[in-house]
């Protein structure tokens, strides 16, 4: 185990990676190299920092991002115009995040002459995938350490134990007996697991939740959104131009105040096992509408289908860690062609939790009312058209049933 | 055109069918059918057969018929276990009633030796094709007549024209100016299109729907419903055991009161334009989400997926009007024999226009509380498996990128 | 009628379009613009030009194009980069010339200011789908005259009598009673349909066969043929650098002298009909395998199967005529990205109608000896990661069936 | 390891899996059965059985199964009613004889009471994964021994002398230096791996292929084979009717002799890397023409097409090892239910190294010579259908190109 030299950390300033900091320190002997990022978890990163140094980490290892502009801008939006949802629901909150935490890993392993990573996902879940997939893919000769896999601290006693006697602080939280629900925060959402989720059965609790108000106490008269777009992309809020992370920031705000966004849901792991998990996204089922909404009136019928054949292949492969392989390159190469024209308006009614698009437009629209109406439309479109129309899509059905009787 | 000589007209008793019934008796001279069907549209049928009387139909042509648990059962319960969803929005109630509607018009011609069939639908529409890809896959020798691709009656005013001058009773609300919205409903929803909706810019109005209240006026507590599913299908709610057609609409009316199932929608048409339509679909609503609640639990992941892969192709076949279809039957073979295990029961939250999973058990759970647990499992899952998963997943991106530096 | 004023006919110089061409200006009395391409039909254009002088068409608009470039770099090539092949056997050699011609004849259309264009397709084949989606969708409001769909001279008799009182000069051939195969040239292919291949069980002649040498008259010794690709298009053939055109006259002579490239085939046309076609596709034959060959180590696994997953989709697409669709273009823009590095260079061995890659190489070879030896490996590729891999992907079967018992 | 009471091993008899006998007592201490299989490999089975008995097997622990009839029947046609093909070229001969020996000696361990499987597959290959995948999803608490990965004989010396040391008799040979071709023989083909192969680049000896003569070698005449079909299997060759096992010998009988289905190809493993294989399969190869022959004139074009964009995923289940998933059930209900109509005949043409398919028929065709036929139809299809058809096809493409000019 000594061939490790150096090490950069993937490090919140929490507990368990705190622990983890320690263990690489006691098991490699190798110098560490935080890197701590903001992708909007909502939690301060400075404390991150005097934490680090209190480990002895030099200055210069000490890496804090904010990466909040990139996450949205190149990981978030792109994922948003496929529509993508794993399972019919899961709209990838975390999943999306891990691509970037590994590639800003990788980079700052190039930049530091570092020979490994680590990280601190369990071995039971998805994260640890999607990190390393991650590493490997940006490069390829790297060592991870996955502590999680190796070392022997898989109760929460033995892990407090450890933390104490390294004289790591630990919040009153966790001493406080009952392991907390294992949590994941970005600008996308923030998930749950565990506890009495562990029970398929087991109705989540309100005091659970934490970035959107109950329908129940969202206001009693709905708010209406209007969000303009381009190339698929949302690009103002109400007529506020806005940055990417900002328009989800925005949407988050707009969304949990309504009560929107939460999820309940069993879902299959990579690793193949059915978790339970909880979910708030608000901004984001937000834009999923939305995206929709803008997309009826601009896509192409074979073109939006096309799509939507091809979306659950690519939600399957962010789910499972494969951001940066070259399928999901060639993919989104199909899907960013498509979005050209997607251009133009849409609003949405948010109210106590749920999302509709009540009115769309653009100058793009490939809606053509004098053909789409009911009243006389001039000529237009020829009705008797249709009748060949049906009559050539019946004959291999007409033929078959005339053969066989 | 002499050459017809009984025809089965789809005939709902309103004018538009009433002009059909009197075009065809003028036009082709021919003796005519009528055929009434109670797929739970929610009005009345026996006015037809008066009607129909009245317009010199003998007693033995007419035909009224409840279909509803026909309906439910071998069509609606069977689309639904394909989680059919077409465009990421529509729930395909309109499509799914008219392969039943085909099916026994065509019955009803070969009982009376007809050699033609009719229906109401416009030279614009899907339901054309839905209706005569069934009678010619079913009948492949028979004779079609769409009057509205026929005629010359293609404004309001010559409808109405035509229907005074043959003695037709005229609603008040039709000879009050202003077409009304085209509407259909059957037990699975109602639809509504033409009018301001033309707009896509428009919301609609509050008093177009008629089957939801609107989420503001639904009741301020939350409802909670239980539904038990049988192989895909649910065969109670609220632990009581119901007929098809009696689950369906014992949904619409939990649905209904809570304000779920609202949907406005720019769509693309199997004849070529996009066209905007609303719908209120609220025991369907209910079902979809609680089936895929059920599915989430006793479904295999790979299964799961496979659905989710065809489903798209599944939701174009139906909304295009290939029920009939080689295709259709081949896929629902696959469906129907992935819903063996799909037993159980799930518990839905409605409030307020949101429909929520928040409980599901089944004896044929496939989650597996022992290796989830985010405690100490015992061993049930050796976390150290997870590292060569890992590397032999990521080898392929490995090689890549060492090769290409 | 008389509202067509200048129309542009698509000429072959041949029998049919010649009576096309007089029927035109008689029906019409429109004038006619005509336009023959050269896409390697292997016949001499010019004597088109004499003839349509000889109808009266003024010499500015008589358009003769050599196309064959362009056709192979810009549809030919892009097509083979996706291995597609229309119902597992159909290499699409008429499917892919049309949406040249289709794209020719509207730039001709826009230049002379006509406000139609004309092709000789039947009303029951593929072609005039495949011609008129592509003038709809290059120029959405120009008139399309399809005469084989308007005029009654559906039997040879009455086409003959007509050419022969408009005064146009008929071949022997046409004279000596029994219709001639249906034949359709360009560089990918020539094919055969109709008189006795109208029933599937009659084997083609092999006087019917025009540009392979039957495989038994081929040569006793086989044929090596290194093919050099660039971005997945072929651009040499054995050492020698050649244009797109080039290669696929190359790949013709040398898979015709061997025998390569006959198919006999039932195929379900878009019309809805079964039909029989006959087909000689030399050059296609080996660049299909060659390609292949090229791929299968430079492509990554995932990217190849994606491929494979789309190409029946994408065949379809152009099998149907949708060419110029926007799904096309979206599937084109995935394919093409593809690309990149399939580079390199692909031996096979043409032998009396048959074609195989027996060697293969390439810089951006993803194959690895080193991992792929059944020799000791140094510690390349680590045996026990295998155990984990396998444990984890069984996962899911295996709590299946210990639940499930 | 002490806790291997019994283990059931896959033995050939052969050198490697007569060394994992041995070892498998040497390092468990554990009784072990053994289980030889004829699945075609065409070798004889009862020198396996004297071989076990020296090292001390009871007889009782002794089974030898001739497993023919149930390979090709419950697997190999299953395989074919698909069309399947792996990567555009594979026939996956190996990968399907895999499920069958895996079901069979789960079968064994359960009859004999044994609590561990073991296989002679090596850890860097895709058959370590089809085994377990089977035995795990046949049998989840099933322990599996893999030597291959567990030992250090991994270099052909250290294998040849723990032999020696064991007292195993070690043909020729293996002692004269080089190591052999990897091979895999069963009723479906025989597959080569290794050597001077692992060069993609070399060209395959002559010498290497055992099954099929050279093309070059195969008779100056071609041969016409009938074959019959009933539900997409053939039942009859040559008019001699045969059980599912017969065909395939007959067919390898056929096809060695004129040189047909040989394939030398790199593929990409499950486990992440590309490999050179060289294959024969020669009855597979005219059975995949042949079942595509009468799939052309029996099957719809939808089903056709649904069936082929389902193949790659098909082929890929079963190249990876998941024949016992229930996906792979699932797809199979799809497949089966298509196969109802696909009854008739079809004569191919073998010569050289090809095989064609020259004429075919059924009771059940779809193909309708008087829609079909370029001559006069007499009314049968209307060829004026084709315009609305088109028109309503392209009627999204032009409002697109109206709208966006």
């Amino acid at each position: 185990m000594s061939d490790i030299k150096k090490v950069v950390l993937a490090y919140s300033g929490g507990l368990d990676t705190s622990v983890i900091l320690k263990w690489l320190q006691d098991t490699y002997q190798c110098e560490v190299v935080t890197f701590t990022a903001d992708i909007g978890q909502g939690e301060e990163l400075e404390p991150a920092r005097a934490k680090a140094l209190k480990f002895g980490i030099k200055p210069e290892n000490i890496y804090i991002d904010d990466l909040r502009e990139e996450f949205v801008r190149d990981f978030v939006f792109p994922m948003f115009r496929a529509n993508t949802v794993y399972e019919g629901e899961y709209l990838l909150g975390t999943s999306i995040a891990r691509p970037l935490i590994a590639k800003r890993q990788i980079e700052i392993a190039n930049a530091t002459g570092a020979d490994a990573v680590s990280h601190g996902a369990t071995g039971k879940g998805n994260d640890q995938v999607r990190f390393e997939l991650g590493y490997y893919a940006l490069k390829p000769g790297v060592k991870v350490i996955a502590p999680w896999r190796e070392w022997d601290l898989l109760s929460r006693e033995k892990l407090l134990a450890y933390a104490e006697a390294a004289g790591i602080d630990i919040d009153m939280k966790h001493k406080q007996g009952g392991a907390p629900y294992s949590m994941d925060a970005n600008l996308l959402h923030i998930s749950f697991e565990g506890r009495h989720l562990e029970d398929p059965k087991a109705e989540a609790e309100e005091s659970m939740w934490r970035w959107t108000v109950s329908p129940e106490a969202a206001p009693d008269a709905a708010e209406y959104v209007d969000l303009e777009f381009e190339r698929g992309d949302v690009v103002a809020v109400n007529g506020v131009r806005l940055k990417p992370h900002e328009v989800l920031a925005k949407l988050n705000e707009l969304g949990g105040r309504n009560g929107i966004g939460r999820l309940d849901l069993v879902e299959n792991r990579y690793v193949g096992m059915k978790s339970r998990g909880c979910y708030e996204t608000p901004g984001g089922t937000i834009l999923l509408k939305a995206h929709r909404g803008i997309e009826s009136i601009t896509l192409d019928r074979e073109v939006a289908h096309l799509k939507d054949n091809l979306m659950p292949r690519y939600a399957e492969i962010i789910y499972n860690g494969y951001w940066w392989s070259p399928e999901r390159r060639a993919i989104q190469a199909l899907i960013d062609q498509t979005q050209e024209r997607v251009n133009g308006w849409v609003r949405v009614k948010l109210y106590k939790g749920s999302v509709s698009v009540v009115s769309r437009d653009s100058k793009d629209s490939l809606f053509d009312q004098t053909i789409a109406t009911f009243d006389d439309d001039g000529g237009a479109y020829n009705q008797k058209d249709a009748e060949g129309f049906i009559k050539l899509n019946a004959l291999r059905m007409r033929i078959a049933a005339a053969k066989r009787g």
